[in-house]
């Protein structure tokens, strides 16, 4: 294993990992980086991170072995680090320099299970936003019962003016249609009341500018917070507090009904029994609803894909962060929503400073 | 059946139903009234609505004999009238007849599956709010791992300031105290992370506030999204915005579940018959998560006890409405929660007017 000899610049198989972010880094990061690479033999890997550590496991790893690259530091980024401190202090971090190898073309996207808002600004400040994106916001896939829909903002941006919101509503369209390949994506603005009369003015403006404007979908209007898992929409829009207590309130149900259906099939012999034979069923239902399939966070709207693995995951979890990031570079979501962007404020997709463009 | 001499003044076994409200009504309220009585034989009723219709259904049934009295009108608030509006132009409505029940002392409690915000806006207008409580908010009692907890506001305030969330931690606490029976209730502000800084300034005003002043319970501090279900705290704090997204999102899984659940035992002839040897426990588990079980969401902070059921609701879940009226009127919430916010802004607690008092 060559692991002093960089990979060639601007590779779009390349993907760079925190090797030490997350509870349990770096073992999940190198066997997740090992089962992803079963699912798509081309990537290759930029693991940052203690080198006496993650280098030996590695070398563990024959599937690694030619396709993966050790850029060594031992500081890393704490999980309760506030992100302004870990912007001015974090320089030389895994984290930090995990990112700095999308930056310098090296990687096409960086995958990390460490601290969320230190990847966030960190992440802002190295890769920056899209230009026409004020406010990048973290979006991820939700199981519904028709399917699957796109939810953002999870939790970077606790307030919300409108334009924000319609930017989130494009961005997620555009996911719709690149990654999870629908045509016509339909975008509904999480509210408490599906009247127009309901929720916060920022909402309800930002409903009319997508009704008045060009978008790449449809707007179905307002929704509430039963028709995200019921997959009334493909993408659900709101603002990063409201996301943030929606997804965790999922979440919750997920493990209290787990939780009762445990008890359940414990309360009685036959029960016990009924479970034995369902098992396989109940299996699959497991596997449908497993955390783990839909771990990965994407951090929408930089001039770089960044994904944001579950600290608490497993190689389980973390191989499908790496697929998030995977599929985005793949279908090649950064430059249409550019595209997406150049059409909508008349800016030039490919400009990379945001500073005074006319929004 | 007396249907001519009203009932007793202030009688605190006697409940207003709104016998026209909701989508099932009038044959909901009166089976849910033969239910409930069956549990609380000393209950009697007001039924408000259309004589014609009701009368003859009410004597069908020999249990509501003797036990109720039906005041006429054909006026009736419909689903989707603003609440401004019913507030003009429903003073004969059914619903407003039955909030004057309570306020002409004719009735401790009123109980409606019609329009929310009508519901709101006249309850607020005729039974007044408490003195010490600036806006009455919603309560609804949620299934949690660990048994149950009680969250406010579920919608009727969009914006809340730190002041409006300390009323509602008190009026959950003193709930939970009372219809409860939790001696030393926690209480938890719903937030999107547990570190101090996170949220918004209400929130963090709000807990500031619950830490110097004493109060009828303990603040736990900041919990998130997955800690309503799975039990965290005795009473969950927010505004009605993200409450009641909290609120749906958990309804909405809900039925994302049992919706995978049928699907998992239809899916093969081993798990269908594993589904009858264990149906015994799954019924078990359906009745635990029944939404009919949690059904009437409680108006708290107003001089009168207004319970609303779901609109689509039946009997069983229109019983377990007038169940939680007569809770409150009968475990004398009303009473504790005015004797708190006397102690806590030094008012009297029976002064009956809030104005001019010392805030």
């Amino acid at each position: 294993m060559t692991m002093t000899a960089p990979l060639k610049a601007v590779n779009s198989s390349v993907l760079a990992l925190d090797a030490m972010g997350g509870d349990h880094a770096p073992a999940i990061v190198i066997d997740g980086a090992v089962l992803a690479r079963e699912r798509y033999p081309e990537i290759k890997y930029i693991f940052v991170g203690d080198e006496a550590i993650i280098a030996p496991m590695i070398a563990a790893h024959p599937s690694l072995k030619d396709c993966s690259e050790v850029r060594h530091t031992t500081e890393i980024i704490s999980p309760d680090m506030k992100p302004s401190l870990a912007l001015r202090q974090g320089r030389k971090s895994s984290m930090r320099l995990a990112i700095n190898a999308v930056a310098e073309g090296h990687a096409s996207s960086v995958v990390s299970a460490g601290n969320t808002g230190a990847l966030m600004a960190m992440a802002k400040f190295v890769l920056r936003t899209l230009p026409g994106i004020d406010r990048p916001a973290i979006a991820s896939v939700i199981p519904t019962q028709s399917g699957e829909t796109v939810m953002l903002d999870l939790g970077a941006n606790i307030e919300c003016d409108a334009e924000n919101l319609v930017q989130f509503a494009l961005m997620g369209a555009i996911f719709c249609r690149t990654v999870l390949g629908r045509s016509e994506p339909s975008i509904g603005l999480l509210n408490i009341g599906t009247e127009e009369l309901k929720g916060h003015d920022e909402i309800r403006i930002a409903a009319s500018i997508l009704r008045e404007r060009p978008i790449p979908g449809r707007l179905f209007g307002f929704i509430e917070g039963n028709d995200i898992t019921a997959g009334t929409v493909d993408v659900v829009v709101t603002d990063g507090f409201s996301g943030n207590i929606a997804l965790k309130s999922i979440e919750g149900t997920s493990h209290l009904f787990s939780h009762f259906l445990r008890q359940a099939f414990a309360s009685s012999l036959l029960a016990k029994l009924g479970y034995l034979l369902s098992r396989g069923a109940l299996n699959r239902l497991k596997k449908r609803v497993d955390p783990r399939r839909y771990n990965g966070a994407m951090f929408l709207g930089l001039q770089g894909v960044c994904v944001k693995s579950h600290g608490g995951t497993d190689a389980e979890g973390f191989a499908n962060a790496i697929g998030v990031a995977h599929d985005l570079v793949a279908r090649g979501f950064k430059e249409r929503i550019a595209e997406e962007l150049a059409v909508q404020y008349g800016l030039g997709g490919s400009t990379p400073e945001p500073e005074g463009e006319p929004l």
